[in-house]
C-alpha cells in the first residue's frame, strides 16, 4: 500500500496535482514501516519454515487457541512454547495435523519440513532434569529446519560418559548446553571444541541455586572462550540463536 | 611424539619384544592428550592466524614481556589484551613488529594478516565510553583475520543515529552490541536483524548500574531472539565467539 | 472544632477567663493536625474526583466491603485497586453503580466523571503481558479525570510497531511505559520525546528476570532523560504519579 | 540537505530524468533521520536554553576541552556535568565566559538566561552530605531556565527543620528530594504535597547500604504516592526529569 | 543434683574416700551447666511471668499440642507464637483456660499477669498490613508482663496521623516501630523521641520490596539514633528485645 | 521568641487590635517548630552531658575545624566521630583541651564528665580487628556519661575466653557485641545473658563477607533472644541505643 | 571388551591384517572410558556398600519406582533421597526389604551392612526444625557404613546445651554441624574440636535468613578453622563428604 | 594455678577451714577454662608442629613484628599468612631463621619440621593467576607437617592438562582445588576421584564474577560429591581443614 501511495503521490507532484511543498511534506509524514524497516517482519516471516511463536505461560487456553487458529488461517508454521497438556488438547482436537511434545511443552504445526542445512546442531544436558529445556530447543531448532542430535546426561560428575560421545561433539556445528547445578558442563565442553557454544543455565538445584543463578554466572564467566549465554531455562532462546549462526553460512556476501 | 611411541610399540610387539599383556600395559599408561584430544590443541593452533592469547592484567611487565618472548620464538601469531603502555614499550623495544591498540589495550604481533572469510563482523557501541571494550573485541578479531565494521555511539536515546547505519547493520553476518548503562542496544538492534548478536554489557554507568549488573539483566531478558551474551567487559570473549561463528561456514560437513 | 477550640480560646482570654499564661499553656498544646497540616489531607480530599483509594490484596472479601461501605457513606469517589473478582461481585450487589475493571483488578465508584484537563496521558506496554498493571495505570488515571490513550504491545523487538503509533506518543502531554521482560521500551521512548516519561517495571520474565529487577535497573540506568521509575508492577503509582504532574499545569503560581 | 535531495529527486522524476521505479527505490533509500524523527533533536535543540550536555567523568581534561570546543563553535548553551576543577581550569582560560560551580561539578557556558516559567522547582536534601548530588541537579535545572530554591540538610531525624520550610515546599511546582542514608525524606514530603515528586537516592551511607541500595529501595517502596525515583546521585536526570515536568504546562494541545 | 555430688565429692574427700587427685579429676568431669551457667536458663525460668515459647510454624498441630502439653504438666506460663486456628483450637479443647490471639497468631496460656513495671511499651505501625506483626509483639509484651499501648497505621504518608499521637509517643519508655513499605516511620519516630526505638521490618510490600529488605536497609541506615533491629517480620524478637530493656531498671546494681 | 509573639497576639486580639478572623490566621501560621515538637530539640540539648556529634568522614578538615569552633563558641559537649589524625591535629591547636581517641577515631571536647548512672555497659569484640569499631562505641558512650567495661578479641573461635569474662557479662546492664566474620558471638553472647544485646556487625573479613553482610545476616537471624541490630560498623549508633536505654531507668513515670 | 579390542588389535597388526597406519588410526580411537578413567566408576561400584543414589526430588512416582527396580536387578545397594511417602509406597510394596525414612525422605535398600570403619561421625543440629536435613546425612551415613551418633537441638541460644554433649563432641572423628538461623553452631563447635567440620546451612528460618544464605555466609567466614561448606539442605552432600574423609584413613599410602 | 586452686579448696574443706556450704560457693565460682575445656587449645598448641599463626593483613608492620617476637620469645612455630615483603623484612632482620614466601604472602619460623603423615595432599589450581593462593595453602600445610604436590594451570578449558597429571590425582589422600573464573574444576576433580576435595573458589575474575561469588556458588552445587568448600581466597583455610582430615587417620578411636 505504501509504494501505492508513494506511486500516486509522485505521479500526482509530476502531473501538478501537488505542489512541491505539499509533495514534500506528504513523504515527510510516511508512516516508518512503510518505508523500509517493516521489510524485517517480511523478511522474517518469509524465511524457510520460520514459524509464528507463541509464548503460551500465563494465557489461558483459550487465549492461547485463539491466537492459534488466527495464525493458522494465514497458513503459518506455529510454534507454542511453554504450553501446558490442556492447551494441547483443545488445539489438537481442532487442528489434528498439531502435534504436541510433551517434555518440551510444545505444541507445534508445520507445513513443510525440510532441513535448511547440513549443519548438525547438538544439544547436551548435564542431567536429566535438564531435559524439558533441552527438548525446548530441540523442538525448536527441528520446526526450524534444523539437524538435532541428542547427548543427554552427560554431566561433569562422570566425565567419561562426555567423552563416549565425542564423534558427536566434534561433528556438530554448533552445541547448545542445557545445564543446572554449577553449569561445569558448558566450560568443559567450550574446552573442547572450536564451534559455538550456547551456554544454557537451568533452574535445576537448590540452596545456593538460586534458581539458576549459579550456573548463569558459571558460565558467564567461563575459562573457556566461544560461549554466548541466553536466560536461565531459554531452551527456544538457545535455538533462536542457532538457527541464526547456522543461516550465518547460507548468507550470500 | 606419541605416534612415534605408538609405532615403536606396536612394532616391539609385532616383532616379540614385547608380550602382549606388557604391550596391553603400556597402550593403558598413554598419557591422555597423545591419543586424540590434544588434536584439539594442534588444531586450533593450526587454524589461520590464530593467535596465542596473553591476559595481561595482573601479571607484572616482566612476566608479559616473558611470556611474549617465548611464545615469539615460536614463531607464533600474539595477542595481549588488557595490556598497559608499559607493557608494550617493552615488548615492542625487542619486537619493534609488534603494534599496541592503545584504546583496546591489545598489543598485537601477527605475521600473516589475510581475513579467512568475507562475512562482515559489526560492532556496535551505545555510547563512546563503551569504546575500549568495543576495540578490544575489534582489534582481536581482526587479528582472528575478520572484516570489522565499527559504529560507535549508536544508543537507543537517539535511535536516529542508529538507523542511520542501517547499511552497515544489514550487511553484517554476526555483530557485537556493546553497551553499558541499560544496554538497551541489544534488544532494539536484535529486533532489526536476522544474524546473531553477542551482546556484550559494559561496566559503564553508575548508581543502581551495580558495575554492569544492569545492562547483563537487560541483555539476558531481552524480548528480542537470536541473542548470546557474553561476560561485563568482555569484549576479547565476544570476539572469540564471533570468530566460531564465522568459521561454522568454513567448516565441512 | 479545632477552629472553635481557638476562637473560645481567644474569647476566653480577651475576657479575662484565661491569663495570659492558662492561654499560652493551651496554645502549645494544640494537636498538630488543626495547624495546618491536617489541610492537606482536605485538600486531597477536595481535588476534582480524587478518589479515595483501598489497596485491597491481602484483606479479605468482607474487610473490603466494609471499607468500600464506609467510604461510600461519606459520597467519596472510590478505587479499590488489586481487587478480585470475589469482591467485586459483594460490591456491585450492594453498590450497582460500582465497577469492575477485570484486566486492571480495579472496583471503581465515580461520582462525577468529567476530563480534569486537556492534556493527554499515553500508556505504553511492551508486551500484551504487561497489559493488566497498564490498566491499572489507565483506570486509575481515568477515574483521576486524565485523557487515557493506550497502545498495547509495541516493545523494541518489533520497533516498527512502536513507530507506527508516532503521532499518539508525540501528541501525549505525559508517558507510562510499562515494560517487563530488559525495559528498553522507556529507553527509546524517553529518546524520542521531551515529555516526562514514568517508568514502570513489571514482573513479566522468568529466570535471570528475578521477578522485575531486570526492567527495574534497566529503567533506573537509562541512558535516556527525562525518566521516573515508580515500583514493579506498580500501575496505581505511575498513574498517580501521571496526575500530580498535569495537575502542575492547573497550578496556579 | 535531505529536503534539497527530495526536492531534486521529486522534479527529476517529473522532468523525466527518472523512471517511476527509480524514484520509489530512492525513497526508500532516504536516511531514516531525514524523514521527520530527526526533527526531535531539531526541537530539543531548539528549545529556549536547552544546553548540550557532556558527561565529563572519565574523560581526559583534553578530550572535555575539545568536546567543549566544538560545541561552542556552534554557539550552543553548554552544561558539562562530573566535570572537575582541572577541566574547569583549561575551559575558563579559553573561555572565559565560562562558570565552574564547585559543588555541582559543573561547568556551564549559557548565552540566554531567562526564566521559561513561573513554577518553582524546590529541591531538598536530607543531609549536608547530599549537597553535591543537589547542586548538580540545582544549576542544571536552572541553566535549562528554571526557578530553583534550595533546602538543604532538612532529614527526617529533626523532623521540625523540614516544617520551617513549609512555606517553600507548599509554593512548589515540583520537588526534587535528594537523600542518601535511608532517603526517608522522600516519604514524608511525598506525604506533605500534591506536586510530582522526584526522588534521587545518594550514595551517602555506609555498611548496609550498599552504595545507595537502601535509599533507592526505599523510595522505589514509598508508602507516598506521586515519587518518580531517578538512578542514585542522577542530580543532573532529576533537574532533566523537573523540566520536562515544567514544560508540560507550557505545552500547546 | 549436681550440688548434692559436689557435696558427697567434698566429703568423701574430707572423709578420705577419695585422694586429692582423685578428687581433682573428679571436679574436671562435672559436667558445665552444673557449674553456674546452667543457672541462666534457671534464671530465665525464674523471672517474673516469662513464658516458654513454641514457634508453632512449620510444626504439625499434633506436634504443637504435644508441646504445650508436656510444658502446661509443669504449671509453666506458656506462648505458641505463629499458631494456626487449627492449633488454637485442639489445645483449647483440652486447656480452656488457653486464649488464641488471631491476629497475633499467638496462643498463650497464663497462670499470673500482672505488670512488672510501669514503664509504657508503645507499639507503632506504619499500615494496618503490619498490625499480625505488632500483635505478634504486642501479645508477646503483654504476656511478659509489660503494659503495651497500640497506634496503628500512622504511616508516614500522613504524617499529622502519627503527630495526633504525639502523648503516647511522648509517654512511652520503649517503643516498637512496625513498617513494612519503606520503613521510613522508624526514622521519623526515632527522630521525635529519646527513648530506645526498636524497629520490625516487616514483608508487606510488592516488587523491589523484595520481602522485607527495602524496610531493613532503610531502618538499618536511619538518620535517627538510638534504633535497634530486629529480623523482618519478627514481632515476637521485638517484644522479647523490649522485655530486656525495660528489665534494666528493675535490675540492681 | 514565639511565646513573644503568642504573647503579643493574644493582647493584641485582647485589646482590639487584631479582628478574630486575623488573630486566628496568624495562630495558624505560627511555625511549627515553636509550638512543642521543637521542645524535643531542646530536651535532647538539656540532657547531661549529651554532646553535639559532628560525623568527620567525608568532610575537609577547614569544615571540621570549622563546625567544632562554632559548637564550642555555644559551650557545648562536641564529639567528633571517624575523625583522623590531621582533623585532630588542627583542633587541638586551637582547644587544647580537646582530646583525640585514635584507635576510636574520635575528637571530644567534654565540659563535665560524671556518670549519670550506675549502670555498667559491657562492650565485647569477637576479634582485635573489631576494635576500632569497639573504641567508637566505647569513647562515645563514656562521653554521653556511661560506665564502659571493654572485654576485646573474645570471639567463639575459643570460647573459653568469652566464659573467662563471666564476671563482666553477668554484671553489665546491656552489652554491646561488636563482631565482623560471620558474627557468632552476638549469638553466643545473647543466650547467656538476659539484658539487651546490642549487635554491631563489622566490616572485618573477605570474600563471601561482602564488606559485612555476613554478619549482618548472621546478627539479624540470630536463635538467641534480646538482640537489636544497628549498621554495619555503627559503633557511635550502637552507643547511641545502650544511652537511650540506660535512660530509661532514669526516666520517671 | 576394551581390553579384547585391544588384544585383537595388536594381534591383527602382528599378523598383518592391519597396517601400521590402519592400527594407529583405529588406536585414537579407543573410546576414553575403556583407557583407564572409567575405572573409577567401577571403583565407586566396587567401594564397601557405597549405594547407588537416586535423587527422587522433580520425578514422578513411576519414574522413581522404575530406577529403582532397574538398580535393583543388579543387585545394588539403593539410596533413594528427597524421596516421598507415595514413592516408599510403590518400592516397598514390590520390594518388602527396602525402608523408608520418612524424616530423611530416604527410601533405601541395602544387601550387606557393616560398619567399613570404627570412626565416629557425629551430626549435630541447632534446633529440632533442622532434623530432616540431618537425618538425610545420618541414613546416608549408614548406608554407606558409618557409625553415626546424633545430638539434636544444641544451638548455642543454649550453649549448655550443647557443652552436656561434650563427650561426645570429643570422640567423633567427623562432626557434621547442621544448622539454619544464623548457623553460629558451626563456629563454635569449629572452636572447641581439631576434627573436620562439615558445615551444613539449612532453609530453616524466614525474613532476613533469605532461605539459608544468612547461615551460608556465617559458615564460610567462620572464624573457627577446619570447616567445610556444602550447599543450603544438602545433608547427603554432607555425608558423602564425610565417607570420603573416613576412607582416607582406610586407604593405602 | 586452678589445680592449685582446686587443691587448697579441697584440703581447706577437709581442714575445716571452709564450711561445705563455702566451699561449694567457691567451686561454682571456678572460672571455666580451668575445669576442661581449656586443654582444647593445650591440645592444639601440643599438635606436631601445628604452628601460632598471625593473619598479618590489616595490622602494622610493627604490630606483626611485635607479635612475632612474643610468640617467638616462647619459642613456637610462627606461621604470618598475608604478609607483605616489608613485615617479612622487619622479621628476618631480627629472625634470621624465619623465612618469607613471597607468592604465598607468609613468614614462617619452624622448629622441628618432619612429615607427620604419609599421605599425600594435591593442590590443583585453574590457572596460573590462582597461584598465591594455591601456595597460602601449601605453605600453610608443609608448615603443618604434611606432604604436598602442586599441579597448577590445569583449568578445564584444556581439560587434557588436567588428565596428564592423573598419576598424582589418583595417589593424593586429599585434595585442594583453588580455582576462580566459574570454578568448575572443582566438579572435574571431584568426579574423578573418590578422595576429600576442599574447593577454594578465588577473586580471579572480572565483571559478573561479583569478586569470587561466581565460583564459590559453582563450587556449592556442584554435581560431584565429596566436596567441601572454604571461603573466598581462603588458602589457609583449605589447608588447615585437610590437616584436620589427614590426623583423623592418625587419630585413635
Amino acid at each position: 500500500m505504501t509504494e501505492d501511495f508513494m506511486r500516486s503521490l509522485l505521479n500526482n507532484y509530476k502531473e501538478g496535482h501537488l505542489s512541491l511543498t505539499e509533495a514534500l511534506k506528504e513523504l515527510k509524514k510516511l508512516p516508518y514501516e512503510d518505508l523500509g524497516f517493516a521489510k524485517i517482519d517480511h523478511h522474517r516471516a518469509m524465511r524457510n519454515g520460520f514459524p509464528e511463536v507463541i509464548f503460551c505461560q500465563g494465557k489461558t487456553v483459550d487465549q492461547v487457541a485463539k491466537i492459534f487458529k488466527t495464525l493458522a488461517e494465514h497458513n503459518k508454521n506455529i510454534l507454542g512454547t511453554r504450553a501446558n497438556k490442556e492447551m494441547s488438547e483443545k488445539i489438537i482436537k481442532e487442528f489434528p495435523q498439531a502435534k504436541y511434545h510433551e517434555m518440551a511443552g510444545i505444541i507445534s504445526m508445520i507445513h513443510k519440513e525440510k532441513y535448511i542445512s547440513d549443519k548438525k546442531l547438538l544439544i547436551l544436558t548435564a542431567g536429566t532434569a535438564d531435559m524439558p529445556v533441552a527438548e525446548e530447543a530441540a523442538i525448536t531448532a527441528e520446526v526450524m529446519g534444523h539437524r538435532v542430535e541428542r547427548v543427554y546426561d552427560a554431566g561433569v560428575a562422570g566425565i567419561h560418559r562426555l567423552f563416549n560421545s565425542y564423534d558427536k561433539i566434534e561433528s556438530a556445528s554448533v552445541i547448545i548446553v542445557v545445564a543446572g547445578m554449577e553449569g561445569a558442563l558448558a566450560s568443559v565442553v567450550g574446552g573442547l571444541v572450536d564451534v559455538p557454544v550456547i551456554a544454557v543455565p537451568t533452574s535445576v538445584g537448590y540452596g545456593a541455586h538460586f534458581n539458576g543463578l549459579a550456573p548463569l554466572l558459571s558460565m558467564l564467566n567461563s575459562c573457556a572462550t566461544g560461549i554466548g549465554v541466553v536466560n536461565i531455562d531459554n531452551g527456544y532462546g538457545a535455538a533462536a540463536l542457532a538457527d541464526t549462526i547456522i543461516r550465518v553460512s547460507l548468507k550470500k556476501e
